[in-house]
């Protein structure tokens, strides 16, 4: 199996675990409605995969793990949809539909990205697992840190704070690694631990999600200004247009380019201790670093 | 040491773990004054109060539980701050002061009840506690699961999905026994399972908790009514004004006062397995069965 495929068939795993994740629960409203609506609209599931592959490339099984891995998801999602209600970002589009509060109203918008959030603890604590309890622990901790204030939420703080003024490099890369790499390097960390990995094989995960995180972050701000809307699915430009700080627009868009690369480069050198272990790790950094959507 | 000052004795001590929770926290914009705005009001702190006289009475430390008791307290925190935004029930006022949304704006009120949904569980799983790994996952499981779509989640869509037409009694004991009761039988189950408690303990509690639960919440709505804005700290009226279904538009202030006394009698007796030991959960049923605020 070559890397593609390997990441694949970690992708096809997670979309599998996701369909029937609340087929068991009463629908209770449109609540299940609401969540699922967002939740497997598709995108990338780089979250999760990122974590069975580190779980695997630990030595463990990923299929173990899913609940892990659809938490994790859970989580970027309920960000997301959060993120484009009205008080926020007010976002109409998100991968190609309309945004939750669109469909379903601003309350249950709330509503849902709440549950989304509570779920995801719900499924990594119901301990279905054969995951030993001290591992499950320390996972679920990892996720819990990097989604709240010290971690996702509060780089969205640093964001809304930063808008109408020039952040500086130091000052946006910073709001980029708590905003959307914090969630990055607890998958693989989250991996690394449930598989039981050493200490020097998380440490060099980390500083993979690290490089590759920041990379992916720069490379989403390159496509929304030069990516086409029907390729992306969101309004192409909207970041400058609400004066949002970015990559590009501090730095433009050649350099950024320059400094994908050499990001991309450093997350797999961070991967050497791992071997021939690591190919679909690097090939991910890669493929995300010349990604076109 | 009588009832009134062993539950005030772990309302100290749960005051001070609040007060305590975020200092050591590197500030973060405003996330954290908004944070603590809510979570610091004040409030009349019932369910760490019942998690940590639960944990006692099935011959736990309430000391070494205190993490989970500001969990659950967190947890309310955060619902009470979404329940207030414009999209929900648009309230101005709660426990006297102006909303969270309208000291720190709409936007910064979603992420500070993100932020402490999220922090419940770092707390919780943190393991900074002797409490046994196998214990810790069951009783944040237990918070999860009552949180969310299947708990208080899904009680507030019921609510909202019953706004402008009348629900029978049933319904909205089922609402209201996710809304609000689910919140509550999870602080006595979590400081069961916290303190090893046994089964039988355990489901003598729920049974408690349950009866409880839904005697509270009648009396709020009676208070709704009949009490004064000063005393409440909420615009008096403000459920029948929306149209919200609540236990006295349904039977009346009288029927309520006796349902009231009926359930709280059925709490008290729940709880005989414990003999004596008890004694301090009877004197808060009672107690909150006659409050005026």
């Amino acid at each position: 199996m070559d890397s593609k495929q390997c990441l694949q068939a970690h992708r096809d795993l997670i979309e599998a675990w996701l369909q029937h994740a609340f087929q068991e629960r009463e629908p209770r409203g449109n609540l299940y409605d609401a969540m699922c609506y967002s939740l497997l609209a598709g995108g990338k599931r780089i979250r999760p995969v990122l974590l069975l592959e580190s779980c695997r490339l630990c030595g463990g099984d990923p299929e173990q793990v899913l609940p892990f891995a659809g938490a994790i998801e859970m989580i970027h999602t309920y960000s997301l949809i959060h993120d484009d209600l009205p008080c926020m970002d007010d976002d109409d589009l998100r991968r190609g539909r309309p945004t939750n509060h669109k469909v379903y109203g601003e309350a249950m918008a709330v509503l849902a990205g709440d549950s989304l959030l509570t779920a995801a603890f719900e499924f990594m604590l119901e301990q279905r697992t054969q995951i030993p309890p001290e591992r499950t622990l320390e996972a679920a901790g990892i996720l819990a840190r990097a989604a709240g204030a010290r971690g996702m939420v509060g780089g969205q703080v640093l964001d809304m704070d930063g808008e109408g003024r020039t952040l500086g490099m130091n000052e946006l890369e910073e709001l980029q690694r708590l905003k959307t790499g914090a969630l990055i390097q607890a998958a693989v960390e989250m991996g690394c631990v449930l598989a039981g990995g050493t200490v020097e094989q998380r440490a060099a995960l980390c500083r993979y999600a690290e490089h590759l995180g920041l990379a992916f972050q720069i490379q989403d701000d390159v496509l929304d200004v030069v990516g086409k809307t029907e390729t992306l699915g969101k309004t192409v430009g909207s970041d400058a247009k609400s004066e949002k700080n970015t990559f590009v627009t501090l730095k433009g868009v050649e350099a950024c380019g320059e400094l994908v690369s050499r990001l991309t480069a450093e997350a797999v050198d961070a991967l050497a201790p791992f071997g021939e272990g690591a190919q679909a790790l690097c090939w991910l950094a890669n493929t995300l670093a010349t990604r076109e959507k």
